[in-house]
């Protein structure tokens, strides 16, 4: 985001940005990725267009802050139990089945909306997955620093990867959105093993 | 799939089916599942539209055949080079780059396809997910036998779960389809060390 954009954004109110938001994603809901339209949002937030292009510059960039501020749960970069075990566990029980099985379908048709537009792309991947995988590698990076981890492990590069595996994997072949107690399981199962950490704490 | 469809398919010569199943994957590639007819297969493989409906039973059924028919690279449960690393190497190695990428851009299609097909959901976990995973338990069951990986190890239910990760985090964050070296370094990286396996052979 360049600073000129932030200013802009500063003059709008938290509380303001978040009706936009949660407007924005009913929308989505209701009406998916391709058919949603900024007209749409205008109307529903009563606000006009001219003032949503100036302040997200467009429907991709709007639709993937809206995604990221609803983003359920803790913020992982928050969580500081003391072990790698205790903040990936907590982060995964500060989402409740419910929130996670609508964030789940949220980030599903946004995933598959992707691939038919490039700016979308680039908004998921900026606005959302960057920032999540920084987060992430710095929660690793604290297990690093404090000797549970090794530096050299080569699983440290594909946290993010083992993660998106259970999401996906779970709704392909279970049929199922994941749950806290599958989440646990497969942290134990494979994420921290493959990282070297044992979990028979 | 019933007997009678057994006996009813048996009557299509094996060049005539690989043949079908290539005209399908090329329309697939061509126009993508929705837009996909029995017409247009039919008429690009000068059949009759009845004939399609006999042997197949409908469009869903046809394209996950054909799809599997395709699998690029060995049949994994074929392969036996009596340790576990050896043998998911040797699956990876069976395909090259540029099959791993067409078949990757099929697969990501069809996954797209299934949320609103339940006809293909329902083919696509009988005929393609389904059979793959009983493979790859084929090959991690061997491992236990052999006394590589403990029979009780949680990952062993998750090993499906990590290699749709490699897949799909692969295209999401680094915008590259897998490769042979990315996935076997994930092999080492990730499914072996949660097997429970050394990779420092």
């Amino acid at each position: 985001m360049t600073e000129t954009a932030t200013a802009r954004r500063s003059r709008i109110t938290p509380e303001r940005e978040a009706e936009l938001y949660a407007a924005v994603l009913d929308l989505l809901r209701e009406v998916g990725y391709d058919a949603l339209t900024m007209d749409a949002v205008a109307a529903r937030t009563r606000s006009s267009k001219a003032t949503l292009y100036r302040q997200w510059g467009g429907k991709a960039e709007l639709v993937a802050k809206a995604m990221r501020h609803n983003k359920p749960g803790a913020d992982i970069g928050s969580v500081d139990t003391g072990s790698l075990r205790g903040d990936l566990h907590a982060l995964v029980m500060s989402t409740d089945d419910c929130a996670m099985e609508q964030n789940n379908a949220l980030m599903r048709g946004l995933a598959m909306a992707v691939h038919g537009n490039p700016d979308l792309l680039k908004a998921f991947r900026e606005l959302i997955i960057e920032p999540e995988m920084l987060e992430i590698r710095r929660v690793v990076q604290r297990a690093v620093d404090r000797g549970e981890v090794r530096p050299d492990n080569p699983a440290v590069d594909y946290v993010v990867h083992m993660f998106v595996g259970a999401f996906v994997a779970r709704g392909m072949i279970e049929d199922q959105p994941p749950t806290q107690s599958f989440l646990r399981s497969y942290l134990d199962a494979v994420v921290l093993p493959a990282l070297g950490v044992s979990t028979s704490l």
